[in-house]
């Protein structure tokens, strides 16, 4: 899965200079040079590595800190990818009480009908979810995913150092926080178990805590995992086998900053590094899952 | 704190005829016509109340579901409530690692710099923030927040019958998931206590489970609570009295479809009743704030 993280700062060179057109006279505001950049940047990176990922996770805070433009920019952004027949995370991370859960549902996924006719939502075929205001806050995600054959992935156990505060804390009954929101996350996935084995309800489980991904796997047998933190947050892909125990579609492997960033480290052409890396990435990921495939 | 949280199916009479106009030849979008539809539904609902709020809080849901146009119509909408002296509550309930919880504090509050220019945020002074993700992916709100002079508000026991799946889970200490997320936000706020004992770092507590409130104050001295939940979610301002504890600004009653809606329950127009209804809120949070000051 292509992560798509887009630092203003920090994209490639070529988009670098063929955007700053902000304050010249009749010119873009900041915010819309600044989004036409970041559109030009993740385009390349898209058309770079297409080839090597079976999805994109566009970081919506990265389009919000670009205002109304960046909203548009992602809108965009997305067509874009499901064009080329790429699957579509929304990494939003949204957690609200019913009504508004509904409204982010809407405007992650498939949109909603008003008096005013259809509006369309992002598309995205996944979104990511945050459970922590419990089962009614996550069932408006779960039914329009479900209406739409898509899915929900849902945080269970993050792969910041942060996590530990509140995921890790130790319950009377000896479980952690999120092995009780893991339960959660497989009672919401029963009813949409598809022929492949694996429900519409997946989870978030953090790359960069291994250790954690063999009782997720046990708590979870028909869940997808999302594993992002592999690469710049410090995870590796050879230690996520326990991830891939169902099967190939068991595990998806996210990087961002480690593939738009190729460049730094190996040199070159930032295209040419960034499809090597997720080139990299797919064929471990691949062996891994190949393994689970051949053990099970 | 007067909620906004627009259905665009259920807009203020006058706003449903002045709208509609999507379909026409040369016509807006069905985003674009609910977007102008529910901006001026709000720009009304603001006009008639504002004597009896001291902030608004747009519910980020409804406005992201109506895509570029929705987020552009926010923008738009907080600068006119700052316009009046409102504060302003941008509740996205976001929460992610360390660089998108910089870039979503800057999306919400103060915006960003960046090789294209300034990027504006919101201009939100107080965001809700979900802590799941623990101490790291809240620390750059509250850098951001007090680096402006403005506030956080993190999700500590949430107003809908869920929270108890999660937030209400008993830890092996014998408190509750809730009751540690109080003690983190105590910590965090330990830095920005200003002259009048209240830190930046406040806290989101349902007005619908009156019985945590005394508690929530022992564990959070110094943080104001939002208090959402009143009116259409069953909580009563009578039944707030233990969050005002230290003082006038310890609590902030907010209502959205109580006041928006009062014109059903009281008949008559829309801007009247909700003015009804917000003074109505208004005085009883006065008596009871009034109250805990003399009894300090």
């Amino acid at each position: 899965v292509l992560g798509l993280d887009p630092d203003p700062a920090a994209l490639w060179p070529t988009d670098r200079r063929s955007a700053g057109k902000a304050g010249a006279p009749g010119a873009l505001t900041p915010a819309q040079a600044a989004a036409g950049a970041v559109l030009e940047h993740c385009r390349a990176l898209i058309d770079a590595t297409a080839g090597a990922c079976v999805a994109v996770k566009p970081q919506l805070a990265r389009f919000e800190l670009l205002g109304g433009a960046g909203w548009t920019a992602l809108e965009t952004l997305i067509g874009y990818a499901r064009g080329l027949g790429l699957l579509v995370i929304a990494d939003g991370k949204r957690g609200d009480i019913d009504v508004s859960a509904r409204a982010y549902a809407g405007a992650m996924g498939a949109g909603a009908d008003t008096p005013f006719g259809r509006l369309d939502g992002l598309g995205a075929e996944l979104v990511t979810v945050n459970p922590l205001l419990g089962r009614d806050a996550l069932e408006p995600f779960v039914s329009a995913a479900r209406a739409q054959r898509s899915g929900v992935l849902v945080l269970v156990r993050t792969s910041n150092a942060g996590a530990a505060d509140v995921q890790d804390l130790r319950l009377a009954d000896g479980e952690r926080v999120w092995e009780r929101i893991a339960e959660l996350v497989d009672e919401l996935g029963a009813g949409g178990i598809g022929d492949a084995g694996l429900s519409d309800v997946g989870a978030v489980v953090g790359a960069t805590e291994p250790a954690h991904l063999g009782r997720a796997r046990e708590l979870m047998p028909n869940a997808t995992f999302l594993l992002p933190g592999v690469g710049a947050q410090g995870g590796r892909v050879e230690e996520l086998a326990a991830a891939f125990a169902p099967g190939r579609a068991g595990g998806l492997v996210a990087a961002s900053r480690s593939i738009a960033g190729a460049y730094m480290m190996r040199g070159g052409d930032p295209a040419d590094a960034a499809l090597a890396e997720a080139e990299r990435l797919r064929e471990s990921t691949w062996q891994l899952s190949d393994r689970a495939l051949h053990a099970a």
